[in-house]
């Protein structure tokens, strides 16, 4: 386990609680005291403050990266040196170019590479995928993810040489992953428009920023991110198709409601900024958020030999579309996606299934009326004329 | 009332209900048979097919404009010659030149004007607007405003060339209005970025579009329109300010639940899809929309001698931006609103406060951790440096 | 108007909202300054601190008593020998006696008598019992009403003297109505089982209590009451029939939120106990709490000469009910509900349809598994064995 | 494992998922068939149809019995005979005087006992217990337990011979243990009242019950169970305390909503009814109902020599509840519990804190009026008169 902060931790927390047989054996922290008190608290049997050392420790089969992005590429490239499998937390690089340097370096490796996109992962989400496939609310048209909450707990997050970014990179990766799931993975993105800007905070990259992603079948994907939302963590997707929709809460609205007068003394969710009146704890947080399913699905593909659901061509992917982000919302336009690397379908129609009236007509829509008689809204294919008709009586509509 | 279709019979239902003391004199509808039912159904002294001859009636003070959108000019201007006072529904215009000729003949002619905007009259919406003119968000950074329904009801709503557009002209107006109600209506928009698609139905204009309007201080309002929601009519808002937050739902998810094995055999709400299964009906529907206050509003306002809260400039003011956003559809960049009439502030300023840390740096931001410590991320006002600080102990912290 | 308090502001904010007809004429308070202040606040041309003579203005022509439970006698009483058409607040008396004199008062008068039991008026509830009329959840089996909030706002209250009870009579009545309402008003209620306790508060009555009531067909009507309840005002429904169920919620999950960090400053909604943090406003509270359709139907039932949905009849046999509750309260056992007036049905049988699944056996459920064979459970008639069968083997039923 | 049905499939599901160390070792079903099926499924190295073989397989050193409840005392027998450590399915036996023979036995071999009751264990119940054991919302007054679905899928339990009862023995175990856990396991459950009745189906047993269980300290503890809801699985739990209040939805409402106009042609959930219209799945069905929490308590309670949160005690505990329950749904009256075998606290008397307001009177309620100004509601402690007094001017309360 490379890095002992927040992510570092949940990580750990998922690996080693309810019986889980995979531990981890030495944990790297730049800081010795926090290397230290980590491998306490965890009961991991040994740390280090030299990074080549951590990931060449013989115990470990998998180096977990949780550091900041400045220093995926290096950890990464050091497994990969080291012929270590290696999982990555998101994003996988400050940029596309890192990005692809990485991916390039593990796949020239040969080493087992999963890209750690927890929210991918959530139960609803992985039961959600499940459904949009089994074809439940028809073709995909739109999905929206938004996550917001008050603002990253590193001062690291906030420097964008660090960091590449602003709340886009932070977060807008977990929404244009999550939108690319369910729109189908071998679907390219063909261009973004987005709008970021530094509303509140004092720094020099984004606070809040909204974008579009068009996909070659037309749909489109929309992503809401903010790092200035009051109230806690705001996590909740949307999809909606041509036969239903999906509406997922992960975090504020959950069944679970507690309103406290005296407030409950205690960590109420992350993010949470209140601890009376009204509070909307969450049961299991490293559950919700996919974190037990994302290692087992690492695990299992390791021990089955065979690709998780996300790996490091995903991480790819996502940084191209993040910079295509940052491009348009400097040019003020809609940005090409740039895909050195693609490896889905292409030339991908779009989706449109007109649906025949009858020989010479479209059928728009159709309806019930209050008195039972059903009415058509008809569209003639040569001329273009719409009109509406009612195709039954009173009598046998009732009858 | 000019119209008998769906609208007019909402406005006449809200009008006739509840004791109120107006009542509707005189229907005109353009077919004979509706008319005659309309007034007999709704017990309206008077009906006419000559729209004239409608507004004219001797018993009528106030003419409603309840017909498609492409006969909106000629009515008014009708009831403006006739020194009649006027109420229209949504949209003014097919576009801003027409609504410009409407606003400028009203004003001509001294009549009062009300712009039946509903959906900015809902109880949920009048209260919230409240709030946050109490300040209780802080200031206004986001507003997001979502109308999402199987598709309109009448033919002439498919054919642009009756009623101006498609999703925009029919629902982004509500959407623009209920945006500009909570950033305020004296901040001027300028400039727009919108994608608009036509992805499902057979029709000339977009069944489906996202739009964003940019407010002279940096407020960002989000529209999302769609006439191929499956599942019901999805009419929702959310505001982000500096301070906190408000979610509206003011249909699917009100408080009011079944499940209803056989069925309802019966209106469930507006646009309901299903009549089994889980069903999630509206208590008033007129009332939650927004009629009943819209009403008391406009006759309190001729009562009071005052304008509404909604008149035909801000008609006009939707129009403008809604024509930026079908020229930003095409262009596929930001384009600006062109206000040839704007008569409210100018010159605002960007909101932003930075917050002191103390003399040499901002705050970003603070938040206690689990142990009971405070951490502050701060930035050097010089050098831009961001770092983090612990500024407790622990004994302290907990002491 | 009799009275001046929180029940007089509701009533007349109703009646002179939203551009209604009815005006109140005069207000009467024990106080000369309330009634000043009140008649001033809501444009009221007198105001008395003589019941008597306000009973008799002749202006006035119905009278609305909303002053605490031990004078609703007395002022109905007046009102009766004066001739005057009364409108009378929950609960109708502090006990069945009281309730029972008062009905014959009015009914010897002959005058109209209405009794404003708003919660059964609210739109949710009637929408919600015309799909009940019309079958939309089979026959109903089983009601909960639970109203909970932190205590009521006035002295007399607290004091089972003046109110007669403590939560029971205070909330309970909304309740048992509300119930009765759903299961059929022509269904005689025939037994109650109640448990209440003092729980908390230092005062004579009790602060907390649940009833169950059982009627002739056997359906269940389930309270729960509480006037030690944290967090704002639990007003909700549920109800579960053969075929399906409603749940509604009338005040804290209405599709309104809002996070507030400093706080709104103002009023949030009724009984509200915080400013700040998350907050569930109601955005037209009288209208929510059934204050408007109840007026509504108490003068169109005045103009129809008919009887409006609740009347003293309803009010008498509430305080039938709660007179049980407190017994069983006492007794540790059921008690039976003695109805010296009831004018409803005789004699129903308990609902109860087996459905055949053969001659010989019963159908007790079936259901499809997830390999898609179809398995019942079903009992022989004679022996009364049960068992289960698959009713088609995989092929057939993937086929 | 013993038993092949729905539980037996969700232990397994439980263990083998998520990378567990804990793994199946042999299966017991009393049909051969089933017993093959379900090892191939499961991947278990063996399978039995002679339990007492199975139990004294030399591989496993747990054995967990998840057999109808006709056969539970039968099957911990024989495991405490050999010795085997024993996980029992709830309810523990029919009655309290199996109970007390499996308790007395297990006991007396020394070996583990854990009783799987996963509903007190899903994460929201084990998170808010953590809440309320931290007093976030006080002294705890009243829990509401509800569990109700269609019907249970297996001949056996539809016979009270074979299970014991009817909705009671099926979930009221559940509810009644989530309510003692929230108001603590060491306080003794004095006296039930509960009614009971077949409403719908044609069996002997009760379809719909609901109970009241008092504790030595005065809290009351709610049930309602159901066999004839429809919608789906409705578990959802409320408790209220003296300074907050909890509301936990497990199935329904857990921030996971589809609209599926064709339908899912999948499982949605266990017993929703319907595949189509507005959906409400759950993530991970295991995890949400407990299942994961449970188990891995139990794995380390063995681990580390200590009990679990839930052993066969407790299990006798709530048989006895149950049978105060059937005694007082038989005579219409409060019934005490009789525990021959109590562990907890003694003599503990009633919450009650009355709160001075100064020497002379008690505080019954204090609130802020719209004006500013503070509202009490006091009680004179000798006199008992209540009354209720301003306590400062409006211009100190706005200053």
């Amino acid at each position: 386990m490379l890095g002992s902060g927040l992510i570092g931790t949940f990580y750990t927390m998922t690996l080693h609680q309810q019986r889980g047989r995979d531990r981890v054996q030495t944990v790297y922290s730049r800081s010795e005291d926090r290397a230290k008190e980590f491998a306490k608290t965890w009961d991991i049997p040994n740390w280090e403050t030299d990074m080549e050392k951590a990931i060449r420790n013989e115990e470990s089969n998998v180096v977990v990266v949780a550091l900041p992005n400045n220093l995926h590429k290096e950890a990464i490239l050091l497994a990969a040196e080291a012929g270590k499998d290696v999982l990555c937390t998101k994003p996988l690089g400050r940029n596309a170019a890192e990005a692809r340097e990485i991916l390039e370096a593990v796949e020239k490796a040969g080493v087992f590479h999963g890209y750690l996109e927890d929210l991918a992962y959530t139960p609803k989400t992985l039961k959600s995928l499940e459904s949009v496939k089994n074809g439940a609310i028809g073709d995909v048209l739109w999905t929206r993810s938004r996550e917001a909450h008050p603002g990253p707990h590193s001062d690291w997050f906030w420097d964008p040489e660090q960091s590449g970014g602003g709340a886009i990179i932070d977060m807008g990766c977990h929404c244009i992953e999550i939108g690319r799931n369910f729109i189908g993975k071998d679907i390219k993105p063909v261009k973004v428009m987005c709008w970021a800007a530094t509303m509140v905070k004092p720094i020099a990259a984004e606070d809040n920023a909204i974008g579009l992603i068009e996909y070659e079948n037309g749909a489109i994907s929309q992503f809401e991110v903010s790092w200035t939302y009051r109230g806690g963590m705001d996590i909740r997707d949307e999809v909606a198709g041509t036969e239903g929709n999906i509406r997922l809460d992960h975090f504020l609205r959950t069944g679970f409601e507690m309103y406290s007068d005296e407030g409950q003394k205690d960590y109420v969710a992350e993010k949470a900024e209140k601890q009376s009146g009204w509070l909307f704890p969450v049961g299991d947080e490293v559950h919700a958020l996919g974190y037990t399913h994302m290692f087992t699905d690492m695990f299992n593909a390791m021990d089955e030999n065979r690709k998780p659901m996300e790996d490091f061509y995903d991480g790819y992917i996502v940084n191209e579309i993040m910079d295509a982000c940052y491009r348009s919302a400097n040019s003020g336009k809609w940005e090409p996606v740039e895909l050195a690397i693609w490896r889905g379908k292409t030339n991908v129609p779009h989706l449109q299934k007109f649906n025949d009236y009858d020989e010479q007509h479209y059928l728009i829509k159709e309806e019930k009326l209050p008195d039972g008689r059903d009415k058509v809204i008809i569209k003639n294919k040569e001329t273009g004329a719409v009109s509406e008709k009612i195709i039954n009586k009173i009598e046998d509509a009732k009858g």
